[in-house]
């Protein structure tokens, strides 16, 4: 299965010109023959919209849902992205996964950053959803929490081949450190997939690292982007290419021996 | 405090001349002020000796342990070093931690690496002894358990600053790996210091890949050795050095928050 990722340079507070630009990023991975889109964390408002958060906020079932599956169907793939989910009065840090034709599923951030991110949403316990999707299993997490094993690895206990992961990852040494070392390693550690999709630029309140990345089993890059501009990784999802790594490096059977 | 790690090329079977190695090592790493001294996973036979591991089976208060200890007295520091480890009719792979005036700590393999390692040893539950050295806690593991997020995590939650990690990393793409990505991520996402100290060279049975590393809670390398030749680590070990680290990437203390 090929899957594609967005490295985006989301426009602060501006829903229709986000959804606008993942449509067309949506239509360009199809005529790749992608069967999936990846956006970045709060990809629909931008990640730095903060005060704006609350208005913009849309239930998991309301428009912005609604909105991302017919990008989805228009396009004859599957769309995870980052949104701001009203849940009555809460408000979370979530991702959709919808594939247009009935399919949808949103995670919510379970491990949240910093003073900003804490002042608008409400964090949620960890959970291992999978979702099928051309014979995979896809499992969520969003940025930080992915920098935890614990939480990559619990998807991997439950079954997941491919890890997505839509951030916000800012410029910066830890940042580059992270990409350029942790999502290898969280894939390999886990003999699964794992793509990571950040912002570019600027937003006037955080500026981004960019270098998003779709990691293979053995901990190889499939495709990476710069750390400076938009981009469009495609990269063909296939366990099978990962026999021999799966075979060298069993870490879960090797935990569940010990457990 | 300044600590010293041995990458060591042991002789298969040969443990006289194997002391003598890490007696020499222990003199010149005292001679750089160190107060601790690391060697490779099961230093004193070598990790290929496989059908003699019975016969150079020692007791944790046995002359094994009594030699590494002299060594330590002798030159005013601490050693951890692999052994064999003797009890009653079982064997285990083995790391004795000794100051040679008073303080022996033995940590066992808890995940064994394939059946080479299950045919002569007997796995140990994983545990999270630490002991004190200088100021600093310093909890051990070996070679194939750092491997595991799970066992670096444990150990950092017990109030590690220093993990030391005796290895027998075999050559090859995974073993590049895990020494040029995984050991810097397991400093950085417990924001401890992790010792990862490897066999060069070859002993017949195995040829091991060097590129022994101490990473600091950045995830940078204090030193690290090339993949061939034997080489004496030296780096300055100081937890206050990587306070800013700590401040920014809280992991331990959010994932507290969460559960």
């Amino acid at each position: 299965m090929k899957i594609a990722a967005l490295q985006m340079h989301a426009a602060r507070g501006e829903v229709e010109a986000n959804l606008a630009r993942i449509a067309g990023a949506a239509r360009e991975a199809a005529d790749h023959g992608a069967k999936l889109l990846i956006a970045p964390e709060l990809a629909v408002t931008g990640y730095g919209a903060g005060e704006e958060f609350p208005v913009l906020a849309s239930p998991a079932e309301g428009e912005v849902a609604k909105r991302l599956a017919a990008i989805a169907r228009d396009n004859g793939l599957a769309i995870v992205a980052g949104f701001v989910e009203k849940d009555g009065d809460l408000t979370y840090n979530s991702a959709l996964f919808s594939d247009g034709i009935g399919t949808d599923a949103v995670y919510r951030k379970s491990h949240l950053y910093g003073d900003y991110e804490r002042q608008w949403f409400r964090s949620e316990t960890p959970s291992s959803v999978l979702v099928n999707l051309g014979g995979l299993k896809l499992g969520m997490l969003i940025c930080y929490d992915v920098e935890f094993p614990e939480n990559v690895r619990r998807l991997a206990q439950a079954g997941a081949d491919l890890v997505v992961v839509p951030t916000a990852l800012p410029k910066g040494a830890s940042g580059s450190f992270i990409a350029d070392k942790m999502i290898q390693v969280r894939a390999f550690e886990n003999q699964v997939f794992v793509a990571y999709v950040n912002h570019c630029g600027e937003d006037g309140r955080f500026t981004y690292a960019g270098l998003s990345r779709i990691a293979a089993p053995d901990g190889r890059l499939l495709a990476d982007a710069p750390a400076e501009g938009e981009a469009l990784l495609i990269a063909e999802i296939d366990p099978s290419d990962f026999a021999s790594s799966r075979t060298e490096n069993t870490y879960l059977a090797d935990l569940a021996r010990q457990t």
